[in-house]
């Protein structure tokens, strides 16, 4: 009994939303194909309706193939990136646990404010935003620290910085800790590799490198994760991000816990049969080719890149702002002039970058051209030489 | 420049999504209206564009007048119902605060445990399921205890059953506590009256009388219950649901917290579109006058109700399951012959009771006499000789 429904074709003018024209070359929202919106306007189901399941099933196996894992545990939280973030920490930190992190962006800190609420001990290595640890510091730090928790931004939206990650597992799992990665901006447009690194929890969102609306985050823990979950001793904080729970509901008793999102379910399934269809592989080497033609045509125009060219994340772009030019204007020049979307820096960064997101169905050569000649427009229009 | 777009008009064949044909007569989610699936699939801009906190504001605006209040604060949380009671009372209870629970259904023991978790030290009225607390006995239970939070559920999904607030208010601030009141299943399809009964935080959910889809939890908060969360001595434990960090991205000073979903915050503008279009007293009467049709027709048909009718909840009916009748058949035979969902009563009313909803675009006779005839017939087909 299937009864995929086309979209009633109301008019404009019959609702209430009318948003301006945009092309989201920020760090995300992203675009979203519109494949996804025609899944997302499909009659709801009951969440406990077998059909719900069915889908929740396919996105689990679908994310496995994503995120680079076996983990059996791996589903969607009921909530936007952040809420993955909070659902790993709060699940692994107990009151005094030691917890080390790697702090050298917007999102390090995030994950300090949440483990401090928690009851964490933090301790942090610090490093200036835009810079990257080496193996062998990350591996010294963890040995002399010997945390429970350790944490770490895979890409670090706010600054453009891809941290490599298996130094950091390896001495974790050497001293006995469990390792929590954001790859928040990273899921779906490079590889995230989480068996591979063994990254113990990691979690995402849906609107960076996935190219769905937000409202979602997918998260997966590894069976060491689980083991150390069942001998907590004391519950975990927040009932709403509890793992034991949302995984009893969504694939093992499937008992009800909370009023999951069908709309928002499908729109991630049709997101990542997008990704199946592409092929993972092929879609991490477009995004790859997207950002190289980027910085190509950035460089021509005389800019330079913040971050060095092996650790820049693939489909978060961070050129310096020039010389001279105020980055407010660029960016109030593509919205108005263009309908393109894009960030500045803020914190240490403020004033100092352009924040270029390029992915999903943005992530082509016609694309980045087509934004490059815009985006020279608007710098000369801000008073750029180059 | 506005540009509502049509949705592109892709054939079923070209998405992954599609569903059964649903008659949502569950206690939640319900049948949502093709102007929100529309306005669901608009495209979305980005979680800072000015457009979306334009939809952000107008969503506050329309919700002050659906609980009731004229409360600043009344935002949405980015994440369901349940995410809006965690918000609740993890911004209200730090370590040691005295909570006291009107227990008598499922979702004040959900309240229980999130308090718990919270450090509170939870004392509870408690009473069978179904039945609801009366003004007397309700103050005299406060003033005994003189609880710092005191937490109610004024529209139990779990039972049917609607508990007045104002005596529980007027005792709480009498003792200077501040009132949680969990208004799930009643927001959008009766009177929530959030100011006028004194209810200090109040929180609900989408896909219940707002008939959207689930992913999103309005909630309201008192300017005393304000005064309370700058007067914390700790940390809000949660970081994802700290209500100053929330409201200042969201209405304040529009600083990035979390990425929320236009998508989501589209559907919810389109669903209280529609809400101010009929007029709330209209769409309220309308959801009376289908309960009684509802309970008419049952009663006519031999059926009793758990609840007395002072203190039914007008869009959630819990018809008792009559004797020697299976009541998973009853389901089984509504979901297989007409694609209707009901469901079933759990905890103490498992078997016993039957759960419908009939809200938002289903609360009307023809749906309900429609109704009533199917359930009729799955009923006989399960034995029923009434």
């Amino acid at each position: 009994m299937s009864t995929t429904q086309q979209v009633p074709t109301l008019s404009a003018e019959e609702i209430s939303i009318h948003p301006p024209k945009r092309l989201l070359f920020g760090p995300g929202p992203t675009q979203v194909h519109p494949r996804v919106y025609q899944a997302m306007a499909q009659p709801i189901v009951g969440h406990l309706d077998p059909y719900f399941f069915e889908i929740s099933h396919d996105n689990q196996r679908m994310l496995r193939h994503v995120f680079g894992t076996q983990n059996e545990c791996t589903f969607v939280v009921s909530a936007t990136g952040s809420g993955g973030m909070e659902t790993a920490i709060t699940n692994l930190v107990e009151p005094g646990t030691k917890v080390a992190v790697f702090a050298n962006g917007y999102f390090c800190d995030r994950m300090t404010d949440m483990a401090k609420r928690n009851g964490a001990e933090v301790v942090r290595f610090e490093k200036p935003w835009g810079e990257a640890f080496t193996d062998v510091e990350a591996a010294e730090f963890i040995h002399r620290e010997k945390p429970k928790v350790v944490m770490y931004v895979a890409a670090e939206t706010s600054t453009g910085v891809f941290q490599r990650g298996d130094a950091i597992c390896a001495a974790a799992h050497e001293v006995g800790a469990l390792v929590i990665a954001d790859c928040v901006t990273s899921l779906g447009a490079m590889p995230v590799n989480v068996d591979k690194t063994g990254i113990d929890i990691a979690y995402s969102c849906t609107q960076k490198g996935l190219s769905c609306p937000p409202g979602l985050s997918p998260i997966t823990v590894s069976p060491r994760a689980l083991e150390w979950l069942n001998a907590r001793k004391t519950p975990v904080r927040s009932w709403y991000f509890d793992i034991k729970l949302i995984s009893d509901y969504l694939y093992v008793s499937k008992r009800y816990h909370h009023t999951a999102s069908a709309t928002m379910f499908y729109g991630l399934h049709e997101a990542l049969t997008l990704i199946d269809e592409e092929g993972v592989a092929h879609r991490w080497e477009r995004h790859r080719q997207a950002h190289r033609d980027f910085v190509k045509g950035a460089e021509a125009m005389g800019l330079k890149m913040l971050v060095p060219e092996e650790l820049r994340i693939w489909n978060l772009n961070t050129p310096l702002v020039p010389e001279g030019v105020d980055d407010a204007k660029v960016r109030l020049a593509l919205v108005r002039d263009h309908g393109i979307e894009i960030a500045g820096g803020f914190g240490p960064l403020a004033g100092k970058v352009f924040r270029i997101g390029i992915m999903g169905p943005l992530a082509t050569r016609d694309h980045v051209e087509d934004f490059l000649a815009k985006f020279g427009e608007a710098l000369h229009s801000a008073g750029y030489n180059g």
